[in-house]
């Protein structure tokens, strides 16, 4: 069964680019910086339905993605989510998070209408984040 | 360094048991069957902090918790997270979400004060955890 990215998601989000398991997505909402995780594999909703080895796949590209937006943002905090209650295909929250952001301290799910980045906003947004990525 | 639970963790929550890395607590809110892991592993507030084996063996703890939850309560969806504004000591959260549940399709984080359980539900429901996950 071949792969397809929710329509949802494909609305909402912007391609960055691609590791080894997940697509990784830009959430199109300027109020905060905010990536999503999406396993390209068919037909999953939960975590524990990958295998072992998917699994491991997507905890190493989690944390690594982190960590890079960690050197890149510096958050107060991650918040790091498989919720998945609007959109069941599985994909992963990675927010970042600051106390003076607009929602602190509440979570950002369904908490305020996605205020959408300009082209220029989302070409340098991608390009800094493929860099970060790209570095040794 | 040693590991001590962060206190709001103590308040908020019941002790069922000990994984390999992480600590199984559930939350006493009776609204949602609700669970948190939190790693055994002192000045740790993000996923990508822990090393390389650990993180595995939280992806695999997180997984056979969301495989055996999953068997036990036939959820509409699992909702998986590492929060952690108010309690920044790492702790992933594992929320057990209905379709008819009072807080879908939104987040539970935030949403509404909880309700304790009886001594005789918390009972119940440490035994019916903990013999869940010791079946084979």
């Amino acid at each position: 069964m071949p792969f397809h990215l929710h329509p949802q998601l494909q609305k909402d989000c912007i391609y960055i680019g691609k590791l080894v398991l997940c697509r990784l997505l830009l959430m199109n909402d300027s109020q905060f910086p905010w990536f999503v995780l999406a396993p390209e594999i068919a037909g999953i909703t939960e975590i524990y339905q990958l295998n072992k080895q998917q699994q491991r796949l997507l905890i190493e590209e989690s944390s690594f993605l982190a960590e890079r937006l960690s050197e890149l943002y510096r958050p107060d905090k991650l918040n790091i989510a498989a919720i998945g209650n609007l959109v069941p295909q599985l994909h992963i929250h990675h927010v970042v998070r600051y106390r003076t952001d607009k929602a602190w301290p509440a979570p950002v799910w369904g908490k305020f209408p996605a205020v959408a980045y300009s082209e220029q906003e989302i070409t340098d947004i991608t390009r800094l984040v493929k860099n970060a990525l790209e570095e040794p």
